[in-house]
């Protein structure tokens, strides 16, 4: 019996409910399974662990993670409107996708059958994209300050950073993750004609990562295009590699454009295993929502499915794939973001008959 | 006689072609009119000019642009696939909205009647949405560089500048814009939660400018979620006010929405007329369009009737916004883009009949 161990933070909001849902789905699949178990621990770093401390997580929340030997992190969505977001998502989420050095954000969009997308005919091109965000540094640096405070003369300054050794890393992963999976074309994604620093540089390394894998078409696309093209030519965009900040805008119009947030995953991903990687729906904490037992759980689903990917359990992984699939084909069972009157405990248990 | 003086530059690719065709519907204009003239110098910087020179305009263009006492700008695309384009767009454009402390870019956002958007029942809840973008700093300060150039260690920077003086009077446009032209709600475009200096800092100016307008009606939107908004509520967004590079962004995925590149129009303003203010189609270059007669010249064409409403020409931009919209609901002419098989030329003569 080999047992997976997992970091479970059911966050905020729908967290709670949406990751109990997903612990469920994987409890399941073991049990159908056999011969892997799911061992998890539940931390309750959040925005009401913030209200009762004062903070997030606890000042050595990153050793307490490392020292207890996870192989990966499932965690809800991070924020609450009573809070700061910069506090809240700076105070975890942010602070373990650089401290754990989870460089790759991998964001697959994918228009399931049985979704109705915003868009006009998108089943006509079926839309199946991959978003390689880099997740460790560039917009999201945090590096910056403001002086002058409140005056008229008040300067805000937030510097974007690339450093070559992790603008080259996440662009490798990219063109590995594109031969590895059948793609054809990889598309960087830049902006490098106003912002002639960092993004000249970007495209530079692109250019260099991108001679090592001939075999692999490539193209570029401005990131104000990229949208038009997104919602125009969606099926001639597959996998594109993006910095944080471009990755973070383009993956949630492809959320968009797949249906519903509610069925976008995400994986920050460390490719060497030095730390855990950390699986989360891409979704808000909606705390509209919250305790009405209708937030769509599949995103978090997804994204356990995504973690199983990643920890090599491919059986497992592909099994909860098709699950997932024949539940929204099937439509009978549909949260209200699909359409339905669906309860998120129903989808739930949809999904581990499908299993 | 009242004469309007332009300069004019056709800048790029189709470039020529559109403007051009504005320059036609503008004398068209006059003539019908009776009481205004436009007295147009062109300008040739260009990519073809840096060809010929080495440079986008000349050492002292914004001087001469200033000595001339030019109403405003029309002005074609910038960029050429030869050139690399943080070049071209530093060299011409970037440097005049700067120069000329064109602080605001104005955008709007309208599916016109007979257009098919790329969405699903658009015209359902018509999509009008107005991007007030700040035009002059923020993620287009140009501030940065590289160090260690092409080794390992390299990093690049580039620096985010905020300035308490330039945020204020983009967001003071946007509720005065609102106020006057009736609409109800302006959306503050944010990052802040992990954007932690440049946009908390943007966030507090909103809110501050905000609380002298307690007519106006305002909320918060992430970026990234915006997109999702979009194209999935289109209906809820009204004026918003963005950064310069989310204005960017967001203002290329509300072009797609509303059907064509080849319709969006902008207006690069200096609201306080120290400086001519400028006018361009926000579609690109096009190099493969050229010389074929099927760019679409409505986007320009637009542009100049944003013109004719900033310079206060209010009948005379009625007027060509009445024909714009005549010809695009006809639907006999149409270029490609439009799914027709009209020529820049047809479309042209079709706006100076509909006049
Ligand atoms: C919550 C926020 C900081 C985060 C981000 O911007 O990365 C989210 O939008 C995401 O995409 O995971
Ligand atoms: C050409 C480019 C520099 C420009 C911009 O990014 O501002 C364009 O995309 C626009 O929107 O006017």
């Amino acid at each position: 019996m080999k047992t997976i161990n997992l970091a479970v933070f059911p966050a905020d909001g729908i967290g709670p409910e949406v990751i109990a849902a997903s612990q469920q789905v994987l409890h399941r699949l073991a049990q159908l399974h056999g011969g892997v178990s799911f061992e998890c621990r539940e931390f309750d770093w959040s925005s009401a662990y913030y209200h009762k401390t004062g903070r997030m997580m606890p000042a050595d929340g990153l050793q307490q993670l490392e020292a207890g030997g996870f192989d990966a992190i499932l965690m809800g969505p991070v924020g609450s409107p009573a809070i700061p977001d910069h506090i809240t998502l700076w105070g975890l989420l942010l602070t373990i996708r650089q401290g754990f050095d989870q460089y790759v954000n991998l964001r697959p969009m994918r228009l399931l059958a049985g979704v109705v997308s915003p868009l006009l005919n998108p089943h006509r091109h079926p839309i199946s994209m991959v978003c390689i965000r880099e997740n460790s540094e560039g917009e999201y640096a945090g590096v910056g300050g403001r002086v002058h405070q409140g005056k008229p003369g008040e300067v805000a300054i937030q510097s974007i950073v690339f450093t070559r050794r992790v603008t080259e890393r996440v662009m490798r992963f990219a063109f590995d993750y594109a031969r590895q999976h059948g793609h054809r074309l990889v598309t960087n994604v830049t902006k490098s004609n106003s912002m002639q620093h960092n993004m000249v540089f970007w495209d530079e390394v692109f250019q260099q990562v991108a001679a090592h894998y001939p075999a692999v078409a490539t193209d570029q696309q401005l990131v104000d295009s990229m949208t038009a093209r997104m919602v125009s030519q969606p099926e001639t965009v597959d996998v594109f590699v993006a910095s944080n900040l471009f990755g973070d805008i383009l993956s949630d119009l492809g959320a968009a454009l797949t249906g519903s947030m509610g069925l976008a995953p995400s994986a920050n991903l460390n490719p060497e295993r030095h730390y855990p990687s950390l699986f989360q729906a891409i979704h808000g904490s909606a705390f509209g929502l919250v305790g009405k037992n209708v937030a769509n759980p599949l995103a978090s689903i997804w994204s356990a499915q995504l973690m199983l990917a990643f920890l090599g359990e491919t059986e497992l992984a592909t099994r909860l794939m098709s699950a997932i699939e024949t539940v929204v084909q099937d439509q009978r069972v549909r949260t209200p973001d699909l359409g339905g009157t669906s309860s998120t405990t129903e989808m739930t248990e949809a999904v581990c008959r499908a299993l």
